[in-house]
This record gives C-alpha cells, sequence and structure tokens, in this order.
C-alpha cells in the first residue's frame, strides 16, 4: 500500500508517528507493507523537529503526487481552504483515496467533494476534521441512518476551550493567550479558533451530515470569545455558571438552527465540566436516545489517530457517500429565542434578556459582549 | 436481503419496528428489499404486544431458519447462553451473518465463534451485547489496532445504575426495586443484573477484544449491589461520595487486571453523574488519550438501534475478526490493592482499609458489605 501525505506539520508529522510506531498491527490490517512515497511540504530544506528530513520522501511539488499511479491513499492535512479543494478534487479524479483532517475544505466543497469521490469509486474519509481523535464521523455515519437526529451541540473547538478554563481559573488574560501559544494550543494567528470560526466549520460539516443539504458557514450565527474580560467570567461564577463556546444544531420537520456561541452553562450541564483542550458532543435521535462522546479535540497524536482510523475504514469498507436530501429544511438560525447576557462595555451595564438570536448579533455588532444562557 | 429474528421479546420486537420505521433508508442502504422471513419463538401462540401475530412469519422451529437458504442475515437476540452459541454456530458454519445481543454467550464463545465465522467467511457483530445503543464495539475494533489501551473502566449495566441512582436519593430499597421491575429496568429475576453477573460478562467481551485472549468469566471478581443499605448510601453521601458499580479493566505491557465492584466515587468523577439507567465507558489509550462514551445502555430502541447499526456494517464493509494474541498476559485481578470500606452487617462496624481485591472478595464471603473508595 502506497500512500502519501499533504503537509508534514504537526498532524503529519503525527501521520508519520504513528505509521512508525504500529506498522506491524497497520500492515498486517492490510495484508501487505505500507509505504509512504511522498510527503508534499513547501521547503524541502526546512528542518523538522527530529526527523533525518534527508530520510523522508519530501517534495514540493503536487504533480508529482498526482502523477504517481502508485500511490493508493494520501492524507490530506494542510490547512490551506482553496488548495485542499482543488487537491482532493484532482485526487479523487485520480481514483486515489482521500482521508483529510482539513476542516475548511470539507467543510466548503461538502457534496462536491462526494460527487468526485463517488464518480471515482473512492472513499473520501475525513474523521479529522471534527472533534479530533473522538470517533464521531463514523458512529454518525449510521446514527444518521437510523435516527431523526433532534439535536447536536457540544465543544468543537479545544483551544478556545483551553482559554476559557483557564480564564475561568481568574488567571491573567495575557498570560493565557501567550502561553497557549507557547503551548501550541492557540496558532500563531488565532484568529480562526478566537473568532469561532474554526467551530463553525465544524459544526457546519455534522450539519451537511445530518441535514443533508448545503450549509453555507458563512450563514451559521457566529460570536467568538474575543470580547469575553474579566468581569463576565465573575458574573458567570457568581451565578454557579460556567463560560463555554458551544456549536449548536437543532432541527425538527421542515426547519433547523445552527449557532455557535459563547454560552454560560449551569453547573448541572455536563459541558461545563470539560476542561482543557478536551471536547465533548452531545447527540438525541429519535431512536438511539441521548448520547456523548468525549475525548481529545485535537493534537498530534489524537488527530492523527483519526486518520489511521479512517485508514482502517478505506481498507476494509466499501466507499460510501453523503448525498442531498430531496427537501431542503428552513434556516430559522436567527429567529431562534434564548436569554442572553449583553453588557455594554462603555456603560458597564448587564442586561439580561431573552432575544432573538439575529439581535443577539447586532448587539455584539455595537461593541456589546453576548452571551448565551443556558 | 432475507433475514431472521431469534427472540421476539423486547430487543427482538425493536429489530422488527426500527425496520418497520426506517424501511426506506434501509433498503437504499441495502440496495434491495428486506423481508423478515422468520422469527423464533418459544410459542407462536402466545399475544405479543400490539403485533397482530398472524402477520408476523413466526416459527418454534429454529431449523426452520438453519435449513432456509434463502436467509442471509440473523438477529440472535434471546439470552439463553447454551442456545444463543449452539445456534449462533450453526448459523454461521451455514454461512449466515450473524448479529448478537446475546452477550452470555458471547462473553463465553468468544473466540469460538469468531473462528467459525472466519472460515465461513461471514461477520459476526455484536455490538448490543455491550451499552445498548453506544457506539462502542466497532470503535474500539479500530482503537485497539491504534493504541495500547490502558484502561476502560465505567457503567455499563443500566438497571443496577438505576437503582444505584435511586437508592442515592433516599428511596426505600423495596419501593425502588419493585417500581424497576414495572419499569421493565429489571427481569423478573433479577439476579444477573444486581449480582454484577451481566456486568461480569459486558467486561469479558472487552477484554477479550483489548486483551486478544481468553477470559473466563468467573475469573473476574465481582462484587454486585445485594448487600448495599440506607446506611451505606448515608455514608457515601456524608462523604460526597456517589455508589456506582464499576467495571473496570487495567493492563501493561505482561498483566491485566478486572474487577466488577461497588464503587465509592468523588464528586469530580464524570461516572458519579451518569444517572438513570445510562451507561458511560472512559478509555485510555497511549496514542489516542482518554475518551468516553455516554448513552443508553439498553432498552429496546437503543439496543435494536445497536443491532441495526451492526446491520449497515454487515452490507458495508469486509468481515473482521477477533484473534487470540501470541503471548498470554498474567492475571492479577485479585492481588490489585485499593482502599476499601467494609461493613461488618452485625455490628454495623464501619472500617476503611487498603487491601487487596482478593481479601475484599473474602470480606464479602464473611457477609461484609464491601466497596471500593475511588
Amino acid at each position: 500500500m502506497n500512500i502519501a501525505i499533504l503537509g508534514f506539520g504537526t498532524v503529519g508529522q503525527g501521520v508519520y508517528r504513528i505509521l512508525d510506531e504500529r506498522r506491524a498491527v497497520l500492515e498486517e490490517q492490510s495484508g501487505e507493507k505500507i509505504f509512504v512515497r511522498k510527503i508534499l511540504v513547501r521547503d524541502t530544506q526546512k528542518k523538522r523537529g527530529d526527523f533525518s528530513t534527508g530520510l523522508l520522501p519530501l517534495t514540493e511539488s503536487f504533480n508529482d503526487i498526482l502523477a504517481d499511479e502508485s500511490i493508493d491513499v494520501v492524507f490530506e492535512v494542510m490547512s490551506d481552504k482553496a488548495k485542499g479543494i482543488e487537491y482532493s478534487r484532482q485526487l479523487l479524479a485520480q481514483s486515489k483515496h482521500v482521508i483529510s483532517a482539513n476542516k475548511a475544505a470539507i467543510a466548503a466543497a461538502f457534496f462536491e467533494l462526494q460527487d468526485t469521490a463517488e464518480k471515482a469509486g473512492v472513499h473520501l474519509r475525513f474523521e479529522a476534521s471534527v472533534a479530533g481523535g473522538i470517533p464521531l464521523i463514523d458512529p454518525l455515519s449510521k446514527i444518521r441512518h437510523l435516527n431523526a437526529v433532534t439535536g447536536l451541540r457540544g465543544i468543537i473547538n479545544g483551544s478556545t476551550n483551553y482559554i476559557l478554563s483557564e480564564l475561568s481559573n481568574e488567571r491573567p488574560h495575557k498570560e493565557v493567550m501567550s502561553e497557549a501559544k507557547t503551548l501550541g494550543v492557540l496558532e500563531e494567528d488565532p484568529t480562526d479558533d478566537v473568532e469561532g470560526y474554526d467551530a463553525r466549520r465544524k459544526i457546519a460539516i455534522l450539519a451537511a451530515i445530518v441535514l443533508a443539504q448545503e450549509i453555507e458557514g458563512k450563514n451559521i450565527p457566529t460570536i467568538g470569545i474575543t470580547g469575553l474580560a474579566e468581569e463576565d467570567f465573575l458574573w458567570a461564577k457568581s451565578e454557579n455558571r460556567t463560560l463555554k463556546l458551544i456549536a449548536s444544531l437543532a432541527q425538527d420537520d421542515s426547519s433547523y438552527q445552527l449557532s455557535v456561541l459563547p454560552t454560560a452553562l449551569t453547573a448541572s450541564n455536563p459541558l461545563a465540566g470539560v476542561g482543557g483542550v478536551k471536547n465533548q458532543i452531545q447527540m438525541t435521535g429519535d431512536t438511539i436516545g441521548s448520547l456523548a462522546f468525549y475525548g481529545s479535540g485535537g493534537g498530534m497524536y489524537p488527530t492523527a489517530h483519526a486518520l489511521w482510523a479512517d485508514y482502517l475504514e478505506v481498507i476494509g469498507s466499501k466507499p460510501a457517500y453523503y448525498y442531498k436530501g430531496s427537501s431542503k429544511k428552513e434556516d430559522l438560525s436567527l429567529s431562534r429565542e434564548a436569554e442572553f447576557y449583553l453588557r455594554n462595555p462603555e456603560e458597564g451595564l448587564v442586561t439580561v434578556k431573552k432575544i432573538s438570536v439575529k439581535d443577539a448579533l447586532a448587539f455584539r455588532n455595537q461593541g456589546f459582549v453576548t452571551i448565551e444562557l443556558e
């Protein structure tokens, strides 16, 4: 079995390391040897941790990989959306299985890439794109057939959960942010995480699966955690609540509601106890009842674990695809009503009132700190 | 696709109902119509809930099913161990896929049935045998290839968890037990649940997967919940602890430790918050880190959901089997040491001390109430 890896950052290196450490069992399952034929990087000369770079089959040319007919499976672990879509499309069309951790690409071209994969009869898998190491997409691929999934919500961004957990311990904002970067919890440019865009992509992927229709990320009401200040955490504490960034999907027969919002959870909510970089997703289906999955939402090994779990599916199962349903549900995300905490940062005045998500976004745009209560 | 169901109690009826309710999607996934050809029951004349019995293809003859070459997949939802093993063996040998919820049969003949299935090239699946509706066996089948699973523990018997949850609310023992029977949470003969035998079978199945070696249920130190009295719950409350029946597996390179014990959990333990008939399983692997799965551990729909999830694997994936490993780990279950609460029911005296599990069992055999502290 010949594989290629697109990208050799943390996750790509994790893919390589797991193969190194568990080669015997992976080859036994494959029924053949596994070779890493090529690794796509931007600069083959760059030093890469403790790897002896000379021994790695690095290339700067995507076409090297695309044109290599011996390559069966490609691990796509880049973060660039446009390149992710374009490379996956081309690889799938060349009948190569694609296993992706690139949530931006998967979220943006969900059904299109499914379609390309199906035409070529190959696998497109993306367990690693949501909730890192937690087995979620694979169970959900079956659960959706056996249930009307009415709700799906949780903590699906580990970086912001780490920050919120630390800030809840009354640590200074600056210290926590710089520590998060040092630990690798936050990227150098943390915008995608702290503005909620990463969580938005992930809930968009889950929603596309559950709703079987195209979901545009930009239509999902999203507020990040950047506005939250010490006084908001003190307020939450005084109310015996915990601040978390919650991504949520609810649906009924004709409509759905999506959001990514800072949320003040009561102490009895199991999500309130999810600390550090962990993720937890709750799900409700009419047949299965309520479910929850907890685990590492990211990091080198857990994410690479999800990619290799997909590999085991590639070698062990028939490719399956997600289709758009015949009817389209109405997007009622903005008209959903909930209690919101609103703090006017100029006057410091706090109001709690029931408003629509649309109004909550308007308050946020005026500079208010805006937190859903639950 | 022609199927048969062995047993038509709660779970068997759930299998039938889910097919009825989700026939369109199940047939779409199968690429063909699905027919229930035969249902094995002890008495075809018995009334069965709101089913119009005349319309059900009931039979009292197992050979009717075994000899029917048109039957591809058999759902084995009996509870009899010996019959479960024997029927599954014969069906597998006749190249019929078997999807089982019969934990007694699977636990007792784990590798033997794998072997029979492999010889015939058919699926033997048993997601429903542990933790009902929670997707657990299927993720674990991949996780074991990618990790050294060092720990696996949790609440895997919903009936006792219901009873313990109610008793923790200071409700009278008798009332709770009779209510549990009325609600169908407990069988008429509750021995298997309350003595911990059901949990023991389930942890034995999980251990066989993780350790890749034969596990004899009777070798697993097991104490049920029958001895627990009001004063034990009051003690737990005074210590801010919650009493749960915890099944546990730990392993290192050369040995393993298994147990099923009433355990007094501290409030910070996520398992302490699992109420009612719910189950939760925690797992630790060297690659994936810590994981937890929460959901319905039993009941008609969740269990039948797990059986149909297995069906989706039968039609979508290559059969895979579990093998015994080449080396055998030592069973150190009895020598594990832990803090135990010991109450002498005659004198009412309570001691808490660190002893071996072996000694804990000896205290229990002398009539002491024996609870592990964690």
